[in-house]
C-alpha cells in the first residue's frame, strides 16, 4: 500500500486503564461505585474514538483479584482455591464487562451506533525459568494470620510479614513475552472495533516441555504486558493512565516537578538516579523503555482527566524513543509544574 | 451471491455445552479436574472444526456460579457481594480462557497453527417486565441456615427451603431477548474464528426508562440463551450438548426409549404429555422450538462423547421445523434405544 494512503489510516492507540479504574482508592468495590466509575472513564475513551483513533484498552485489576484471593480464601474449606490465572480471568470476565456495557451506553447516547465494543480474554505466555518464579516479591490479596500463614506456607505458597498488619501471600510477577491474542486484538482494532483485552496484565501461562501452554499461579505486570502488546499490534501511541497527571522527578519531595517531555535515554538515566517508586511509576517507565525500544513512537503518561489534553500536546507527560531528540527545538527536556505555563502546540 | 456458491460455504455450529462441561457430576473443581474436562471436550469441538465447520460455543455455568456464590457469601464481611451478572462474568472469564487455551493446544498438536479462538463477553437483553422477576424461581449458590436466610430475606434476596438440606436461593430467570454482541459473534465466526460466547446464558441487561443498559440480578437460562444467539448469527445446525445420547420419552422409567428424529410439532406433543423435566430437558426442547420456529434448520441434542456419530446422522437427536416432515420417508419418528440399530446413512 502506498505511504501516503497508509497515513490517512486511522492511528491506534493503546490506553492502559490503572489498577484503581473501577475500584478506587478508599472504595469497597459495590456494583454501584465499579459502574459509576465505568461511566466516567468511558467518557475520556469515546472522546479518543471522535478524535478518530482505533483502540485497545487494557487495564490493572489490582482491587478486583484482590478481593478474589479474599474470597477464595474465606470459602477454601468448601470450594476449591483456584490459581491466579484463573484470578485474572475472573477479573477478565467482570471488569471487561462493566467497562463494554458503560461503552456501549456512551455510543448509544452519543449516537455513535455502529461502534461496536468486544473484550477479549487474553493469556500472557511467560517463561518458566523466569527469576521471578524461584524469587516472588509481589504482594496479593489478603492479610491473614501467623498460624494461616504457616498452613499456607507448608503447600508450597510463600509469605511475607508485613509489621503490625500480618501475613501476605507474594507471588511470582515473570516478565510477558508474549501476547497470545495478539493477532487477533490487532485485527479486531484495525478494523474499527473496540477491544478490551490483556486485563489484569494478562493470563499467565507457559510452555510446557511438551509444546502446550498451560496456567501458572503468577501475575503479570500490566503495564509490562500492556507495553508488549501495544509493540505487538503496532500502536502508533501507548498511553498509560494513573493517578498523576505528570512523571515526576523528586516525586514527594518539595523539589518535585513534573516531566513534559523526555526520551528513552533520559528515562533510563532518572531510573539509575531512583526518581521512580517499584510498583508504582518504576515499571510504567519501564514499560514505556520497552515499548520505544521495540519500535513503539511515542508514549504518554498522565491522568484520565486529562487524556484530551495530553493529546493534543497540553498535558501529561510524553516519552519518545532517543532519536526524536533532535525534533525538539530547545533542549530535550522541557519542565513545567503547572500546565497553564505549557507553550507547546499540537 | 449466487445460490451454488453460498452452498460451498462452511457451516455454521453453534454447539452449546452442558453446565458440567469443566466440573462434572461428584467433582469438586479444582484447576486440574477443570483442565482435564477441557482437553476431553474440545477435542470433539475439534473435529467439528476439521469437518469444516465454523463454530460458536457456549456454555452453562452452574457448578461454576454456584462456587461463586459460595465464595461471595464467605467473604461477605469483608468484600461487598456482587449481582449475578458480576458472577456471571466472572465464570464467562476463567472458563472462556480454560476452554481456549485447550482449544488453542489441540489446535497447535493437530498442526491446524491457521485457527484462532476467541472468547467474547457477552452480554444479553431481558425485559424488566419479565413474569421471571416477580416469581424468582431458580436456585442458585450454597444451602445456608435459616439463620442466615432470614438475614438474606429482609435485604429482599427470595430464599426457599428445602426440606432436609437448608435454605437455598431462588433467581429469577428471565427469558433472552437478544444476545448484544450477535453481530460481532457472527461476523467472527464467519470469518473462521472459534468463537466462545454467551458463557452461563450471558450476562444478564436490562433496558433502563433512559435508554441505558444495566446489569440485573438475575441468570439466563444457557439453552435459551443459545437458542437466540443460534437464531441471530443464522447456524445452520445448533448443538445442544448433554448427559445422555439422545432425548428420551418416558424418561427413567422402565418404558423409556430414545428419539431419533422429532419435529418440532411433535416435541411440543411431547412437552404437552410431560416426557422433560423442568430445568434439565424441558429446557433444551424449548430453546429448540424456539429457534426451529424462528427459521433454525436443524438441531442435535446428545452427549459430547458422540458429537461425530450425531454430525454424520448415526447417533443423538435430530428435530427440525415441521415443514421437513415430509422428507422423511416412514412417518416422522424413528425410534432406538440402540444406536447399532439405527440404520440412516449420512
Amino acid at each position: 500500500m502506498a505511504k501516503a494512503k497508509r497515513k490517512k489510516k486511522k492511528p491506534l492507540a493503546l490506553v492502559a486503564l490503572g489498577g484503581n479504574v473501577l475500584i478506587q482508592l478508599g472504595q469497597r468495590g459495590t456494583i454501584g461505585e465499579q459502574e459509576l466509575n465505568a461511566l466516567e472513564i468511558v467518557q475520556r475513551l469515546v472522546t479518543m474514538v471522535k478524535l478518530n483513533y482505533n483502540l485497545v484498552i487494557t487495564h490493572g485489576n489490582g482491587p478486583q483479584v484482590g478481593n478474589m484471593l479474599i474470597r477464595t480464601e474465606a470459602a477454601r474449606k468448601t470450594v476449591p482455591v483456584q490459581p491466579l490465572d484463573i484470578c485474572v480471568a475472573w477479573t477478565q470476565g467482570s471488569m471487561g464487562y462493566l467497562l463494554q456495557n458503560a461503552l456501549l451506553n456512551e455510543f448509544w447516547k452519543q449516537e455513535m451506533h455502529d461502534k461496536r465494543v468486544l473484550t477479549m480474554i487474553t493469556e500472557v505466555l511467560v517463561d518458566r525459568k523466569d527469576p521471578a518464579f524461584k524469587k516472588p516479591t509481589k504482594p496479593v490479596g489478603p492479610f491473614v494470620t501467623k498460624a494461616r500463614a504457616n498452613e499456607l506456607m507448608k503447600t508450597g505458597i510463600k509469605m511475607v510479614e508485613v509489621a503490625g498488619r500480618g501475613w501476605r501471600r507474594v507471588v511470582p510477577s515473570p516478565k510477558p513475552q508474549r501476547v497470545i491474542q495478539r493477532r487477533t486484538i490487532r485485527e479486531l482494532a484495525l478494523s474499527g472495533k473496540i477491544i478490551i483485552a490483556a486485563g489484569g496484565g494478562g493470563i499467565s501461562v507457559y510452555t510446557k516441555p511438551n509444546g502446550e501452554w498451560e496456567g501458572i499461579d503468577a501475575v503479570i505486570d500490566k503495564d509490562l504486558a500492556s507495553a508488549w502488546l501495544a509493540k505487538e499490534i503496532g500502536a502508533d501511541v501507548f498511553i498509560i493512565l494513573t493517578d498523576v497527571g505528570q512523571v515526576y522527578l523528586n516525586y514527594d519531595k518539595p523539589s518535585a516537578y513534573g516531566v513534559e517531555r523526555m526520551t528513552t535515554h533520559e528515562a533510563k538515566k532518572y531510573i539509575r538516579e531512583g526518581h521512580f517508586a517499584p510498583g508504582s511509576m518504576l515499571p510504567k517507565i519501564q514499560a514505556t523503555i520497552n515499548y520505544l525500544s521495540g519500535g513503539g513512537k511515542r508514549v504518554i503518561i498522565t491522568r484520565a482527566g486529562l487524556l484530551e489534553a495530553a493529546l493534543e500536546g497540553r498535558a501529561g507527560t510524553h516519552i519518545v524513543p532517543r532519536k526524536e531528540d533532535k525534533k525538539w527545538p530547545t533542549g530535550t527536556i522541557r519542565i513545567s509544574s503547572r500546565l497553564k505555563s505549557s507553550k507547546r502546540k499540537k
